[in-house]
């Protein structure tokens, strides 16, 4: 093999024709998700109202290992993907360390994330079942962008429900999503009972993400020929986002490559679900010996702090309950946290994976993340989004590591996105005046007492 | 040959080698460079005060037709190239077009656009030199931002005059260039003698690129080891540009392709007289008979409205005199013109070839040109820069007139970057207040009296 060039990227023709559900060779599954109402498991069919039915389908399958992707879906994968696995050389230099550093690099494409890869098959599943409209939430924007897009491929109306201040603050996301023809309204609203409700008691708020959720299952459940869609968490987005594993597992192995370390950022899950799938199917099956390792926000800090117990999947609690790592549905990461990752929980799949010992998680203070992030923008020339920059923070730190035991580790880290929209925070880091949050358990436990008690 | 793929991207090892300097194959050279204090042709070594030696040999060069590109620079090419060649499967259908159309996308890295190409050769010769520092303007902040990543992978020094009202107006584009550590000053400013002059008689002026300039060069010409350089117009940022045009050339021969019709969006020629470089030199031996074509605002429409004539290169008159087509040095375009392409001259090389007849100049009103940046973001998935939805119109207008005529031509156009640091001016379209204007003959009339008389 000839020296491994700095950006891999698949031919057409080798591109993954299927997804890995990661669930088909777990040894437990998670447990199931509860019917708020009666606290009993929900099939399927209880999911039709709110997701349409070949994804409803996903979501509940633990059976079927390979999908395969639908023409319709890898048509449209094909205008952006394969992404590029980046050999970090430049990275690896500038540390001095004998680890190789590998980049799963998601962001190039005009969502600016991995969030278009599952944005694409829900939008093709909605039109396929002949669904005539579509509505989500969103809060930095990213995820709604990506399904903007989606929509607009599949010629299929969207509404995205944005939290208020985001609305206000960030006129160029939603210009991006209305440039995709998305109906994009400030959240609370007066289109919906829920946000005229919450309108009346407090006209002054700047919104919230859970209100957002509300309004938007309410506009889907109310309206004929409508379903709602989420952007993580769930287990047919970690379907989704298998193909990021799958083409960096296959990019590797045509290099002659395989990871010792695989890192990913954890928001809600939905990349790092998606980046390490087949390499934790091989950890499952016991062919290879890695490590896994979830990066999140000290101020956030899910896995780390968080509790494996039952809970709503957001903050208006008109979801299902999932078993996962949370910290309360009424959860707030602090107003300093700049970046994304501030979910309360966690994939359910991951968190299965994580309370099982298969996984490792750490957080990182968002002070050192930047530091990490301005490092890698200038040696490998992408500006990172702060989320992805945990995983940077955490893969240099492994490098360092390698640095001090002379190791030569294979690193493999994912890339979600770049951060042409978070210059704000950029700002604030260039300035000095970024400052770290980590919540006291006092905080903690406010969230893990209001838990729902499920036994 | 299997079915052309959406992305095709050459491999590392066949990424050109060498640049293409289009002058040593043209039938007549350009007019020399004039020193405005005589009028007599500059030398080579005229230029050493304001340019690194080994660009002012690039810049008079018009013999050497390839240019080995140092190893340095191409490790940094490796970082985000080969960009990919992309043809444009979705937007053919669309159109119900028979035309097969290819677009050579330039917005994979972090500057967002081409610009990087030539920032980089320009911050390694500096760095080579022993150069300690380098000066630049910038208005949107594209070339600003460029040049950041470069002299910050360089470890090179890199002061930035922004234009007051782009640095009040675009806090982003200002915020990534202090990421990668530039030092940038809002333009004027009392750092320089001409800014304290003009701060002094005008002290609420919102500055101007001409005021920018001035101020750049000023402090390069003051600064020991310091160096003034520029992203546009020259010879030596056309030379290094031409990576666009081999590789889309290396591609398409690969491929089996060659164009009928090649389209770049022109401000002040560095995207177009890259792109073309290969296929102009086919054109001019009469091996290939193509069409070649700019385009331009119709607000700022130096080809297509100008004069063929000498000008200074800048509104502060402290730079050279070159023979090209201008709307005199003193042009504005109108406050509504929303994107880049607002340069009031042209590439003294582009500008002698449009001259002798090789080739075409369209203009597009903006309105027009952002209705085919929307059509094209929503099939191709990528949101153009409005500089790139002028070749994008153009190539859409081509593509329907072989509709009509059944003709199968092969369209190649360049994409040169994305817009998500323009969507003010999306918004502006998306809410139906952007607004065209094209100059009178009078408005143009006052800068071509005003341009210098020289016989």
């Amino acid at each position: 093999m000839a020296k491994i060039p700095y950006r891999f990227y698949l031919t057409e023709e080798q591109m993954p024709k299927q997804w890995y559900n990661l669930r088909a060779d777990m040894k437990e599954q998670p447990d199931p998700l509860l019917n708020p109402a009666d606290l009993k498991p929900l099939k399927e069919e209880d999911l039709y109202p709110i997701f349409c039915k070949e994804l409803a389908h996903q979501e509940m399958d633990s059976e079927t290992a390979y999908y395969d992707i639908p023409d319709e879906i890898l048509e449209m994968y094909k205008i952006y993907r394969p992404s590029p696995l980046i050999r970090a050389y430049n990275l690896e230099k500038e540390l001095g360390t004998p680890a190789k550093i590998y980049y799963k690099f998601e962001g190039n494409n005009t969502s600016g994330s991995h969030k278009l890869n599952s944005a694409i098959a829900q939008a093709y599943y909605a039109k396929k079942q002949g669904l005539t409209s579509l509505t989500t939430e969103t809060g930095a924007g990213q995820w709604g962008t990506a399904l903007s897009e989606a929509c607009s491929y599949f010629k299929l109306p969207l509404t995205v429900f944005m939290v208020k201040c985001s609305y206000e603050q960030k006129p160029f996301r939603k210009a991006i999503m209305q440039t995709f023809d998305a109906n994009v309204i400030p959240s609370p609203s007066n289109t919906t009972e829920v946000g005229r409700k919450i309108l009346e008691s407090n006209p002054d708020t700047t919104g919230s993400l859970g209100c957002a959720i509300s309004e938007a299952v309410e506009k889907a459940v109310t309206t004929e020929g409508c379903r709602y869609v989420l952007g993580s968490v769930l287990n047919q987005v970690l379907l989704h986002q298998s193909i990021i594993g799958l083409e960096a597992e296959k990019a590797m192995n045509i290099l002659g490559e395989y990871p010792d370390v695989v890192i990913g950022c954890a928001g809600g899950g939905s990349n790092l679900g998606g980046l390490i799938a087949p390499f934790m199917r091989d950890k499952i099956k016991g062919e290879k010996d890695i490590r896994i390792v979830a990066v999140e926000p000290a101020s956030c800090p899910s896995f780390t702090r968080g509790k494996y117990a039952y809970d709503f999947c957001d903050t208006g609690k008109v979801t299902p309950m999932a078993k996962m790592y949370t910290l309360g549905c009424s959860f707030m990461p602090s107003a300093n946290h700049a970046g994304g990752l501030r979910y309360h929980g966690m994939s359910p799949i991951l968190s299965k994976l994580y309370h099982d010992g298969y996984m490792e998680a750490v957080s990182y203070e968002q002070t050192k993340v930047f530091e990490a992030a301005k490092l890698f923008a200038r040696v490998e020339t992408i500006l990172p989004a702060p989320e992805s920059s945990h995983a940077i923070r955490c893969a240099i730190d492994e490098a360092l590591k390698c640095k001090e035991t002379g190791e030569e580790k294979t690193i493999l880290f994912g890339l979600t996105g770049t951060g042409y929209f978070d210059m704000t925070a950029y700002n604030a880091f260039n300035e000095g005046t970024m400052s770290d949050y980590i919540p006291t358990d006092e905080d903690l436990q406010k969230g893990f007492d209001a838990l729902p008690k499920v036994e």
